[in-house]
């Protein structure tokens, strides 16, 4: 769309003299800028991902066929991971965004580690999963939303009595090792002490506009690390009675820090939104990566002028700056997509740009 | 238990000669410093106002007796204010505090107007009040707690079938008033259009840690307007499994500006707070005035040293730098104490303080 | 201006059975609103000061005669202080604050105290004058600026060799004692020691857009406390090249706590504005109070319809929501005025309002 | 030094059945966590760069040969790019910053450009250098800092009378370009109206704590765009007198938002430190990215265990995590160091980590 050939971009053509001085830089670790400027400086953003999706009915067997092939105790981590095709190089989905699918049986519990990245999840299935975030039991059912921040001690486990627990882990590793700012720890006892009850944090700061009166929490981070699927969903059935919502996203809310109303994370930002019965929203784009989990329902995405059908537990992304819409597929039912993405960093940085598709009333043609 | 009579302090001897100085500078509207400054200069903070303790069962009858005696639309609103013997000039029942309990019949509704002071009110008797702020009309239950935040557009009414509505109102009037930069409005219709859904607010704000994805609100006070008792009750019972309290109030919770975390106007906050079965809290004082209403429960608190009991519905308050101690009668329910105070002025203006009471195990000896 | 005669206004007429009523509630330490209410709720902002000037020229000669009356032993601090007519009971020159003039002969030194209020120095005369802030010396010469907040331990003295010290005093107290908060600590050895190099936050804070790489700085108001009229002055004659300046205030920039760009104190806000050669003012009005100090030339103010003229060391106020104007009376010389304020109140509680004056093209009918 | 064969890490042992479930899961674009887990979860940070130095002396000829080489209508901008020899694909010079040393002749002016990407200068040689940005014309000198922040229009030219000019950039092009959020657009008319008086940013903001009254500012920059040289000696001058400085970096400031006190853009930071006549300074490391330019003397400093002697105007660089340290090779004169970064980054994102060196006392083996 855009040409190269006009004042103000580098048009130089090559020399046999350009040659031998480009040469003679390079024996000073020094390059000609007018060689890639066109290329560094693109006129709108390249993503170095393509719009995915992967079906959670194809990757279940594969996830719980890990169960017999390897032990935690080799794995660390019983985990599917999903690769873009672009991004294998940096174990990206999208962006500079990690997930897997995560497998535990009943009675297993993985040790405890800390890191600077910062981690999430979304339960899938099984009754027993809880994760222990700086000595503080989680218990954890289908569609909660927990977060183990950037430098929490925490580990996982599954005590529930017959089947094993799946859950997708979300990470920012791929942005922390970009950034060359990663750290790792084992816990020196392998395991933490749980110093608090369970859940504590969902009854200290999971209330409604209220929070303690002396909340003693300093953090980058939510002091609430748990979001439950009961309140999340009640609130989307509640926000729909009050507002029109939004062309792009149907019902779209935003997990948040109670004590700042900001993003969960420094790094990663977490939302749950809410297709009605019917509904299909109009295409925008947008910087920043996006990964959907889909909580209920089905339906499909346009991305990029590709059409994606989805259904319950499985994933999708959408890279930076890619046209995409969405479709609830039931006329009686509402669908839900719950997605992570790295929004707060583009905020942080002042870099976050948004864009109405137009043409054809807002739909793109695949 | 402080001497004037030290280095630092004025200790300057009238004469003839001062005196003829002092008259001269009165003829310039000057003073000398030194004939006041032991005055302005206090030791620790004087209070202007006493503890004061209100009886609802007193009160009551005089509150209706008022739908006898005047039409709203002469009286504006049907109020019974409380007001401190000591502040009676500028109708505050404790430091620049105003409260009083408001009445109205059914089928009544008041006319809307607006002005510069905030307002709260927190509901007591009665099914059918409502308030209706910037638009959005509010359905109110007894010890739902409103606010009715400075500049915005509000109305009160009762379209219950039987019974009178009664409430407590609490306002920022006199500071706003001390500090000179008070307005009042009335609505040019007298009633506003009502907007938005009923309760609108609390559907988009009042949920467990999800805001709208893009809030648009850039406002000093918090977009959720009402706090229910319903949630807050159980907040409190929630937060009880997770806190041993504060060892001066209990399990104490403040309200909050969901999109911030701070405190829900800029001049006024409010807490509820939960007294354990046989709970006595240890005394403690602080800078900044606060008026109670008991929400659920019996007990006493020991305010400057002198007790106060206390059922439902009472109000009582204490006095900036005031110590004091609650405790609840019972030894088999809880009891809980709504308040709201000025602490948001003592935090932005750098000026609150506090302080523990040692002596005899934190408790004052009446 | 306006009637309260109107809807949305209390207009109740006494009865003997109402008078009988409003007993009946002083008996219980109430009272009925409507009956304060329009008095309570103005339509508009009262001011409970009246404008002032005071003359330098008339109060120098009363400031030097507190050198032989009175000890700074007994005195504490030899001070004239200006007292609003209205505004005696709080010894407030307007609004809720204090200023006086101070004076020191030449090796005098003043003990060390601290308190809840926030204070502030402006020099008039003398070439001896020091603050020591927190340990830190301070030298001071004509027209700097200098801030001892609330909490810091301060003593002035002057060790100039010949001539005595004069400058202008402003504090929040009499707005700490209406808030209840003020204490008062004497220093335990009478006099600080001096823990740091003279002017020492001058080089590590008042620089131009560079700060120490970790200030470890976490008070609520400006680590640089000095603000000298060299560099002010300078500012000013610079910032004149790339303004047209407020119609209202003519070249007009605030003192800043470097490390925020806020205020320089949590209570109030200084400024310094430069009226051109020649130049008038329009009017406006705005809540918050102001007291001037003419720190260079001549001219007058209207203030509340009311002509003030000025020269050099004058002193004036401007109470909440008076309307005023300036004026420099040279047409070859700029005008230079100094002032302080509780904007930062204003501005913290949401409070702060402004108005132009339209008719006669912003300029008030005396 | 850590041993990934323990407890925590990923120990499995490859077998011909998981070789078949690794090619069975590629087919579905997913991995098994377990075989990269290691590798993108190191023990601690791992930089993408080695620390580099160029040498002025050996660029700056073939930095004048490009004004032969190419004109700026076809290139662009004339720019020797200093790039990492790890960091060549991103054209980086270390970490995701960007650096070149740019020249323009006597009367040239580039064309009007912007982007996502922000930009700085220092300026080097020559006297009439100048750039224009949102329509302010900024005139340059020696040692001058300037920015042109995301999404501005810039443009830069000469109109001295007879040297060529040259300038160091810094981008972090890199970093936009990872994020995938970069944008270009050249000025539809070339070039930029000046709207403003030249260098007005500096007359408004470049005072010492002093702001306009109403700075009308919103930006997640500094109003201040350039940062004199002569402000900037004069600063660590004084600050010498007032601090021991650090035992890392010797006298170092930030330059800063002067509305804020936080950093001048947000994606980037910018120092001057001074190394006092003799100073050497103990090793430290942290997160981040550092580009150096020497302002001022001579030196070396020890860079992840090798030394790197430097004199005026070269640049060096220093890695994420690795160790360094600074030395001034003269006892009589001072020696300053430029230096931008990405600490803004580490900051938002709450993974700024910082140690310090303790064997040896503070030094490196070289």
């Amino acid at each position: 769309m855009h040409d190269d050939n006009v004042a103000g971009r580098a048009r130089v053509v090559d020399t046999p003299e350009l040659t031998a001085y480009y040469a003679e830089l390079a024996r000073h670790e020094a390059g000609a800028l007018w060689t890639v400027a066109n290329d560094i400086e693109p006129w709108e953003p390249r993503s170095h991902a393509v719009p995915m999706h992967w079906s959670y009915e194809a990757l279940r067997p594969l996830v719980l066929k890990s169960l017999e092939l390897v032990k935690p105790e080799d794995a660390g981590r019983r985990v599917v991971m999903l690769t873009n095709p672009k991004r294998r190089d940096v174990s990206a989905a999208v962006g500079w965004l990690y997930t897997g699918i995560q497998v535990m049986k009943p009675g297993e519990a993985a040790s405890a580690h800390r890191h600077m990245a910062s981690a999430l999840r979304f339960i899938i299935e099984g009754s027993g999963a809880y994760t222990i975030v700086d000595g503080e039991r989680l218990t954890l059912r289908a569609n909660d939303f927990v977060i183990t921040p950037n430098g929490t001690w925490h580990e996982h486990g599954n005590d529930g009595g017959h089947s094993p627990c799946i859950w997708q882990d979300g990470l920012d590793i791929p942005l922390i090792n970009a950034l060359e700012a990663n750290f790792y720890q084992v816990h020196p006892d392998l395991h933490q002490e749980v110093a608090r009850p369970v859940n504590a944090s969902n009854f200290k700061y999971g209330n409604i506009a209220l929070k303690p009166l002396e909340p003693d929490w300093s953090k980058s981070y939510s002091p609430l690390l748990k979001f439950t699927w009961e309140s999340t969903y009640e609130a989307l059935r509640l926000y729909a009675t009050a507002t029109e919502g939004s062309p792009f996203d149907g019902l779209v809310m935003e997990y948040i820090n109670p004590l700042t109303g900001g993003a969960v994370m420094p790094t990663m930002g977490a939302q749950m939104q809410m297709l009605r019965a019917g509904e299909a929203t109009r295409a925008h784009r947008h910087t920043g990566n996006v990964i959907y989990h889909v909580a209920k329902g089905r339906g499909h995405s346009i991305i990029g002028g590709q059409r994606f059908d989805w259904k319950e537990h499985d994933i999708f992304c959408v890279p930076s700056w890619a046209w995409h819409e969405h479709a609830n597929a039931s006329s009686s039912d509402d669908a839900c997509l719950f997605s992570f993405n790295d929004f707060p960093v583009m905020n942080s940085l002042a870099i976050y740009r948004e864009e109405a598709y137009v043409p054809n009333d807002g739909h793109q043609i695949i």
